[in-house]
Parts: structure tokens; sequence; C-alpha cells
């Protein structure tokens, strides 16, 4: 299941960015489960993974050949994307079978080592198929494209309905600039630091450091603030590739145009996510405001984002506001007045005064919940900060999903 | 569904105690749903309740008449339950009506008001139908039994299948002690100080301040240590009384005898809330070793047993032991080494040196996943404390119970 109708967007080409793919096997036959992407010399890459302490075998691999290329002054040229086995939970074998694919692309690309990123996605805690797998990055090699982006997109699914893709072209100073991304993730979503997958390229010129900065930035807003089960994975990365052959953006001012830009992709690569969310049927934004603080604000959100009640009652339209109304009073906040405290489902109010408001009906409430898309506001009443995150309902779906086979 | 076959046990009288059970109609007619308990003069009263901050007006309610009379050097001598509806998010009329039960049925007992606080349980934000909820109380009165505990326990569910109940009778110095309790609770179970219900008596004399301290350490082991779906209830409250009309503990030894008894009493009637968790076919034991602090052992716990990738696996017997190790790597634990953590599902190692264990088999392991009682042992290799809670699996029933209709 998923929330509305979804279409691939036009992508644009980015120089010095091609993307292959090919049918490893690695956990069916007969489906795209390995992209490479190439990225031509003289870029800038930056990269943001999971918190999880159990990381994976390539997260870890990726984060040391990022800092290694970047001590170097080089970036990375070719991103290695397997889905269908996470290659995490994996120990030692892990490790090295993460750096064999590693050395075996970059033999075939003439590279070196560690100028090669892996990431995977797919079951945890099984050995990777090194023999497919090795054997597929002849033929992805051959698929190379500038236009491979809905192939790439495809290829990295797990669970995913839909491949997801979001970009943008603008002029900044008068040169035109192309931002494309992809991302995958449906369940174990929670990211920490970044999503799933996310893979993003722009044209664009610019320094590393700045690189970093936009991504950071950026991902707080869009992939640091989506979750479908309060499940933060072992995989989650996010690149953001800059190939240099474009416009070179250093001035502050082109440097927020294009940040502006960016923080759309990589918000719609997230909501995206949301959409597919495993089982989901709804999508729903949530706004806390008059907060004390960002991170108070978020507690909040994420409170009311992760109770499964207010999940099941979203999932059976139900505007059981008495289920969202204890799941912000869960929250442990010092001097939480709630009589202070509103909540509105769209244009109905729900709570006030530390009860249901005078003017709500159940009639009002059951319409807004009968939408797909959803949005809760819960003013706090006590500061200025404020949050917004995204998330699914929780339906016989997901159960299915997560129940009836190995994922 | 529920997990096992449960019986209601044989409970003892507790002289100066009775209890009495009503059919007012207040959700359903044709069933009980007031329960009134009535507690002769000369006993002590200790209560626990919930910390969410939206507590519903019955909680302020008992809260301030229980302290009122301790001020007073007496004890509450009624306590008045009804089913069905929670009377929590319903501001100021909640607090009324709150108010107005205690003092009818102050005036049928010739009892002052704040000598009788108020408990309810059932859907949230719906305003207490006060007229049925009055007129029941009569009957109740007529039926006050000191045999009356397995129609209490039944008086007070709401989505539970069981009444539940559990008791000892013991010696303590020659003298014969008995302690009885019942609780309720199924859904929306995440304990905070409390649980949803639970009314625990002996007829053992201690005084308030000491009847305080061992219901606060009580709890904290038994319904402060389980978790269904991890959403705190805004009705949660556990009481405790002492009717000081049999034997007199007062010295160290005679109090930890009895402490002792208690808490396997609290801990039988928590882990009876675990069994009969919405949707549950699984009763599941967490235990985390090796912690550096007890904070830090519980925070590993509960992200296990609210990761609801987790909980479908628990759900399909399937050994997914990677979501266990990605739900303990999401939780923010300086300096953790992974490489140091065992992982084991009762007699069979998971997880050792970072990855899955050289031993384990899959047989091995779905052999024990099929089991409906299971114990997850996890050693975190860094310290010397430890928790242990109990949780369910997430079931497609968890998601029918709670999307189906408005409970």
């Amino acid at each position: 299941m998923a929330v509305g109708n979804a279409f691939f967007p036009q992508m644009p080409e980015i120089a010095g960015l091609r993307m292959g793919t090919g049918m490893a096997g690695i956990k069916k036959p007969g489906r795209r489960d390995l992209v490479v992407m190439e990225i031509a010399s003289g870029a800038s890459v930056a990269g943001t993974f999971t918190r999880n302490a159990f990381c994976a075998a390539p997260v870890q691999v990726a984060r040391r050949h990022l800092a290694a290329t970047r001590e170097q002054d080089k970036a990375p040229r070719y991103l290695l994307i397997n889905t269908g086995n996470a290659n995490a939970g994996t120990g030692e074998q892990g490790l090295r079978d993460a750096l064999q694919s590693c050395e075996t692309l970059a033999g075939l690309g003439n590279v070196s080592t560690d100028e090669v990123l892996p990431f995977s996605t797919g079951v945890i805690g099984e050995p990777l198929p090194m023999e497919r797998l090795l054997a597929g990055l002849p033929g992805a090699l051959e698929t190379l494209d500038s236009q491979g982006w809905q192939a790439a997109a495809e290829g990295i699914l797990t669970t995913d309905t839909r491949p997801k893709g979001a970009a943008r072209t603008l002029e900044i100073d008068g040169q035109k600039v192309a931002i494309a991304g992809i991302s995958k993730g449906s369940g174990m979503i929670c990211p920490n630091m970044a999503t799933m997958l996310g893979f993003v390229a722009t044209d664009a010129a610019i320094e590393p450091q700045m690189l970093d900065r936009l991504l950071k930035d950026g991902v707080e807003n869009s992939f640091n603030s989506i979750t479908v089960d309060g499940d933060t994975s072992t995989n989650d990365a996010c690149m953001l590739i800059a190939t240099g052959q474009g416009a070179r953006l250093d001035s502050e001012s082109t440097l927020a145009a294009f940040g502006e830009a960016l923080n759309e992709v990589l918000v719609e690569l997230a909501q995206a996510i949301v959409r597919d969310g495993e089982g989901a049927t709804k999508f729903v934004t949530l706004e806390v405001e008059q907060a004390r603080s960002r991170q108070e604000a978020r507690e909040v959100a994420f409170s009311v984002a992760h109770s499964p009640l207010v999940k099941t009652a979203l999932y059976a339209s139900d505007a059981n506001w008495g289920r969202i109304l204890a799941a912000v009073g869960r929250v442990r906040i010092e001097d939480l007045d709630v009589d202070g405290i509103t909540i509105d489902l769209e244009e109905v109010r729900l709570v006030e005064a530390g009860g249901r408001a005078e003017s709500y009906t159940e009639e009002a409430g059951s319409a807004v919940m009968a939408r797909e898309d959803i949005r809760i506001r819960i003013a706090l009443g006590r500061g200025t900060r404020s949050a917004r995150i995204w998330t699914t309902d929780l339906s016989h779906d997901y159960i299915s999903i997560n129940a009836d086979y190995r994922s």
C-alpha cells in the first residue's frame, strides 16, 4: 500500500555523473539489485550516515573511504549499491566482503579501492552472496548512462512499492544549475543523520566543506524529520555529489539559493519515503509550535508519530483526539501547563483548556480524518520554537509486510 | 487474543475490606462497570499515579483526596472505580464530575467527600454519563462483600479479556498475613509510576510512610517494567491498602518479608496485563545485563520492546535477530562497543562479536521463537547493572482492536 498516486519525475542529466544497473540475483532473480554511480574526477562529495551503533559494514567502509579521499584532496569515483542484503550484523566477514566489492569495482574502473564507496540495503544478518554480486559488476558498468536515474531508483528499492526521485533546475547568477536525487525506504524508517538511502547530485562546483554543511542542514529538516515505525536502520546513508562541471558556487548568496533548492529536493525525497511507508494509507504532517526548544518540539512530534494508538486511529479515520492528547502528555516536559495547549486537526480545533474544544464536533473531526493527507498542529503555549515531521498510519498491511515474510 | 490459559486464583478475604459492583450502563448495558471498595476505618492507604501531563480528572482528585486524608491522619474509606469512560481530557467539567461522584458516594456511606477516591478507565474525552453512574451507586453498595474480588476484577476491565488477580498468604513472626490484589490493562500500556489500574490490599497494620515506600519499590519492578504499546495512559493508578486488622508489621525484618510477598503479587498482576495485552500472542521477557546504569539497561530493554519490527517478528515466530540488534543499536549510548555485546534467545546465542554468533542456526532460533513464552537476554559487556521488563508481540489483532472501533 502507499498514499496517493506517484509518478517518477523528469530528471535532468548531471554532467559528470552516470548510473548503471544490473541483476545479480542477490535475493530474487530477475530484478535490478545492483546500482553503480560513476562520478567523473574533480567532484566534491559529502555523506552522512546512520548513528545506529550496529552500523552496517558498508557504512563503516563508506565512511572510512570518504574520509580517506578527503585527506588526499580527491573525491569518490564510484558508489556501489546493492539491495536485497544489508550486510549488517555480519561482523568481520561483512567488512571483508564490503571491502572486496570495492576492490573489484576499483579494478574494473581503474581507480583506487578507497575511491569506491559501498552501500547495502535489505535483510540484516545474512552474508553477502559475493560471487553473484561480483559477477554482476561488469554488466552494471556496461549500462552506465547519464540518463539512468529511473533505473537506478528502481535498483535500490527493497519493500518500497515505487521508485522515488526529485529534481530542480534553476538559474543562479545567470548560470544554470541542476539538482537531481533518488531515495529509497519504506520500513525501519526513523533516520538519524540520514535516510535509508539517498543519493543527490548537482553539476555545480562546490567546495567539500561547504557541501558538508549544505547536506547537514538539508538532512535535518528532511530525512531526519520523518518516521514510519521509529526503527532507526543500520544502513542509513545520504550522499551529496557536486560534479563541478557546471557553475561554480562559492558566494554566500549563490550558496543560499542553491541550498534552498537542495532542501526542496531533500524534502520531496523524504516525503516520498513516508508516502510509500510500509502499509501506509495516510500521509501525516505533525507541526509542533510554541515550544521552549526545537528539541522539545521534536520530542512531542515523535511521541505522537510513534504512538501505535494514534497511528491505528489514523488508519481507522477515527478522530480519536484523546489518543493524541495522551501521546503529548507522556513526554516528560518540566512545568508543562496542559491548559495552554491547543491541538488542531487541519482547520478543526480538537483540544483547548485541557480538554475537548467547545467548538469541536465529531462530524467535523471525522470529515478531516477521512482525508489521505492530514496535518496535525500542536501548540504548546510556552515558547517560540517549532518542529515539523512527517509520518504514516499503522495498518494491517504493516503487520503483514513484516510478519508474513522475512524482510 | 491473549497468551496462555489463565484462571482467577483463590483470593483470601482481607479483614476490613469489602467490594461491591454494579451495572450502570456507562458504555454498554448488561456488564459490570462500577466497583466500590469499602475500607474500614483505621487503615493506611498508599497510591501512585500516572505521570502523563494530561492526567485524568479522577487521578487529580484521587491524588488530592489521598493527600488530604493523610494530613488529617485518616485514610480513604471508599475507592470508586468506573470502566467504559476514562474521564480524561474532559477539562473543568471532568473535575466537577469526579468530585460529584465522590460527594454522592460519601453521602451514601456517611463519610466526608475527601475520604472517597475516584478512578476511571475507558474511552478518553467523552463526558462521564453522571446520571447513570450516580444511579448505579446504591446497587453497588448493596453487594458489598469481603469475597467480592472476582466480581471487582471483572468490573474494572475494558478491552481486557480476563479478570486478573494475585494473592499470597504467609506467616510473618508467627502471625498470618494475607495479601490480595487485582489489576486491569491491555492497551495504552507503558505505565509510568503505576499501571492502568491496580488495587492491592493486606490485613496487616503498616504505617502510611512505610506503605508508600513498599508501594514505590514494588511498582518499579512490576507495573513500571511492562509495556504493550509504549503508550502511557492518562489514568494509571495503583493503590495499596493496609486495613490494619491483622498483624502489626513495623520491624525491618517483618517489613522485608512482607515486601517480598507484595512484590510477587505486584509482578504477577503486571505480568497478567502483558499476557492479556491487546492482540498478544507472545509473552516476552527482556533482560538487559552488564550495563553501566540501570537507566541504560532499561533504555535498551524498552527500545527492543517498542520496536514494531521486533514485535512483528515475534508475532511471526521469526528469529529475525537482525531487528533486535538494530533496536539495541539505535539507543544513544556513549562509547558502546558492539563487539562486546551478546544477545541470547533463551538458550540460543544469536549475536556475539558484532554479528551473528558462530554457533547459531536458523533451526535452533526458529524452535525457540515458536514458543509462547520467550526470554531475550542482552548483555552489554560494559558494567554490572541490569533491568528486566516484560512485553508482547504486535499482531493483526492489535490493529483490529484499535482501528475497528473506538476504545
